[in-house]
């Protein structure tokens, strides 16, 4: 015997592609499965399942929802002339949460990375320059990280999407340097949000 | 929007019940599974119903396996008249790395814990009388942890399956005192395997 039985070290391996979940912390998290009431794996292997397949990107926004367009896109006490531009996701509820922010959303899913791969066609540009046509924008607020790269994308947006009557703005840097949104509290993003400042 | 869909938020609750995983982990789990290939989210999910319908506690010796009774109880090769007993089914495979050790195993379960609200009866402790009577053991080898639970279950462990012919040993304590098989690398157990002494 030099191992666990095969069931298990498939569930091992298939918990060490979960993001920040190490060998160890996976043996810990199979044994806990398989010696717990059945109820609790059945339970946690449906709802992979069941969010998999129900939860898809917003076609309009990139938001992650169950109906598309999402509710934020839809929600019409929400001010179509703002549109706040996020690398993900995940931005998304990060900015709600920090209560400051009304408009509408667009998430490009990523930044410009040349190091990564990543090229400006790479991400949701061409939808953004739609819906800059299509619906009423003034002001087109960036909230990408503060990193490198963010930076660059964020110039690289100013240029590419300038346009007469459109404000570009770029939320404050009252988040710390080199960091992504997912870290920053909701006070710091309220902040950033309030201390936006002119784009050129 | 005060969170995330509710098909993610149920994945998100369901994840954090594992041992180790905290809500931010949760999440960051939750939106890769939501987010990469559908195939990864139904493999995990394969994997969790799988190993929790086929792993069961082996009849026998209690250590986690597909068949019962389990390889270790059947296979020819080991001797029978070792005996080897620990907490948990994980502490089985952590000996059978050392690679010190060839005899049979038996599972308690636990530990006595009046703390906790383990007693001698919630662990498997007739199962094993019946095995010292049926099984040719000339040695029971005590391999608990050393915390003070650990110690005082080998002790009444030593006092209640005292009988003429049967040697009981406790593995040396060349673990470091104060904490459980799992933490300890593969020298150090197989060190505290061969220095085991007499217990009275």
């Amino acid at each position: 015997m030099n191992g666990w039985p095969e069931p298990l070290t498939a569930l091992i391996t298939a918990l060490t592609r979960l993001p920040g979940v190490g060998r160890r912390s996976a043996e810990r998290m199979a044994l806990f499965l398989v010696q717990r009431e059945p109820a609790l794996a059945q339970e946690l292997a449906d709802a992979i399942l069941r969010a998999r397949a129900s939860i898809h990107a917003c076609t309009r926004c990139g938001a992650l929802t169950e109906a598309s367009p999402c509710r934020l896109c839809t929600d019409p006490r929400r001010d179509d002339s703002l549109l706040c531009v996020v690398e993900r996701p995940t931005d998304v509820l990060s900015i709600e949460r920090s209560g400051s922010y009304h408009g509408r959303y667009h998430v490009l899913g990523g930044r410009i990375s040349p190091l990564e791969g990543v090229e400006a066609d790479d991400l949701r540009i061409a939808a953004l320059e739609q819906r800059l046509q299509a619906e009423p924008v003034r002001e087109l607020i960036l909230a990408l990280g503060t990193d490198v790269e963010g930076e660059a994308t964020c110039h690289y947006l100013a240029r590419r999407l300038a346009r007469p009557g459109l404000r570009i703005t770029r939320i404050a840097h009252g988040l710390p340097a080199g960091t992504g949104l997912e870290y920053a509290d909701e006070v710091t993003l309220g902040h950033a949000l309030q201390g936006r400042r002119e784009m050129t």
